[in-house]
């Protein structure tokens, strides 16, 4: 069944001890989309400048992403400089230029309108709510919440919150939006507030579940070297979610397996800079990956 | 098979959120002890002063462990105290009183000398050395080593390495003896010095075993309390190492079922303060707990 994600595209200069990259295609949307275009069809809703052309577009086209939704507008798209210098579990932001994205007003097309499912990426909680509002059909709405909106946009976020089926957040976006530093009561409190289901990223150390009774642990990869973090949570949301909306029934089996996809699909995306590694991922590799995170965390 | 392990006994006065207990019995062979007796027959190598009683002593007896190889002497025992109160996952130590540790010269009864499996907790690792040569019988020996003695004391561990099958080391530990941030090459460098497996312990993230070409990891299970984390990796190590010793053969798959035991035995050792909940433990709730550590972690 089709997704539709809603979230930014966007021009990242990254350096990593690995090196730099000038300007990749980045974005929350972007990288949820590669990642969940493996599994089932996505639609994109973003905003774009005069900056993002043909070669960009057919980053998109090369997944069979619909990128009706993906609307431009005169100025420069979304602009982010980062480095991961000195801790590679953590950007230190240099430059964040919002651009376009500064008004960003998301339309969506028609054909968009009966997706069942609704990813609401990293976006103004006011526009996120807004996108929830025009697609009643949405049957399963996941989405993610920043640092940034839990500090200073708490009120708006909790009205997201009420709508959404499933959270997704890293450890310490749970601690702040629960006032709790205990994983387990910071989960139980952040779904008191509405999601069903809760994941909480770790990073290098993989990601839980909490869905009703069912708490879930899905390792991350160990990996030789980390080229590049950027995008790796939002890879995990486009595997989970992806794979979610695959499925005929969302059971509990499903999300459990959505979490190992999650996590297979965040490890693929640090082995390169930027989308690089998505754009030439095949389904071969993915599921050979799935076995192995199979081989890591099962006995015997 | 019997497993013999050298470390500490002590006495620990803790403070975390939970509340605050004075004096009590603590110490990694104690920690170390207790968990691996549900598994096969212990038997301790430490020294202990004049405050270690009939109290002490009896919680030992009580799960079977052989306590010959504990040396009474002059003095106090050692003593530690440290709170947890701004960090779950680090303790702030306040006092460290060796007393009569600080000349503890490990004495090995003639009974000891037949253990295949030896365990070298965090002590000097000179007397680490001392004892692994002094017991030539032992066919599977590991150990643990503390930030203090990588720091100040690494001549001496080196030489320790060289002579261990199984290191169990935290993450910090493992970055610091190989002076590499990444876990993958760190494990790697680290066994490069002599180690033939290596455990990392991730604290409430779990730990990775690296063993040949097997890497396993293996969660922690998300608690809605931690009590007191004092132990939790020593009771790891026990629930670990007195596993393996317990299979016929070390096999791969008993390896995998050893971490799973060792999360287990860590997760218990969080829950009430110092040994309270290791005295009260019982195999049933083990093997239920192991159930629980599948269902966390497998798909279905």
């Amino acid at each position: 069944m089709a997704i539709t994600v809603v979230g930014s595209v966007a021009f990242d200069t990254i350096e990593t001890p690995a090196g730099k990259r000038e300007r990749c295609l980045g974005g929350a949307a972007t990288y949820f989309s590669l990642s969940a275009s493996f599994f089932t069809d996505v639609r994109v809703i973003a905003v774009v400048g005069e900056d993002f052309g043909k070669r960009q577009e057919s980053v998109f086209q090369a997944r069979n992403i619909d990128t009706r939704g993906i609307e431009h507008t005169a100025g420069k798209s979304f602009f982010w400089e980062g480095s991961y210098l000195e801790n590679l579990n953590e950007a230190k932001t240099h430059i964040t230029d919002l651009n376009v994205f500064a008004t960003f007003n998301p339309k969506i097309p028609d054909a968009y309108r009966d997706s069942e499912f609704l990813f609401l990426a990293n976006i103004d909680p006011v526009l996120q709510r807004r996108v929830r509002e025009a697609m009643p059909r949405a049957k399963l709405v996941a989405g993610g919440a920043m640092d940034y909106w839990i500090k200073d946009h708490r009120a708006a976020l909790l009205e997201v919150l009420k709508g959404l089926d499933i959270l997704l957040i890293n450890d310490t976006e749970a601690r702040m939006l629960a006032g709790n530093s205990n994983l387990v009561q910071a989960a139980h409190a952040v779904m008191a507030l509405g999601p069903k289901a809760l994941v909480v990223k770790h990073g290098e150390y993989g990601a839980t579940l909490f869905h009703g009774g069912l708490t879930f642990r899905a390792p991350a990869l160990p990996l030789e070297e980390v080229v590049d973090p950027t995008g790796a949570g939002d890879s995990f949301a486009g595997g989970f979610f992806g794979y979610l909306a695959s499925q005929p029934k969302q059971t509990p089996a499903a999300f459990r397996s959505a979490m190992f996809y999650g996590s297979v699909m965040g490890s693929f995306a640090c082995e390169r800079f930027g989308t690089e590694r998505m754009q030439k991922l095949t389904r071969q590799e993915i599921d050979e990956r799935f076995n192995l995170f199979r081989e890591l965390t099962h006995l015997a």
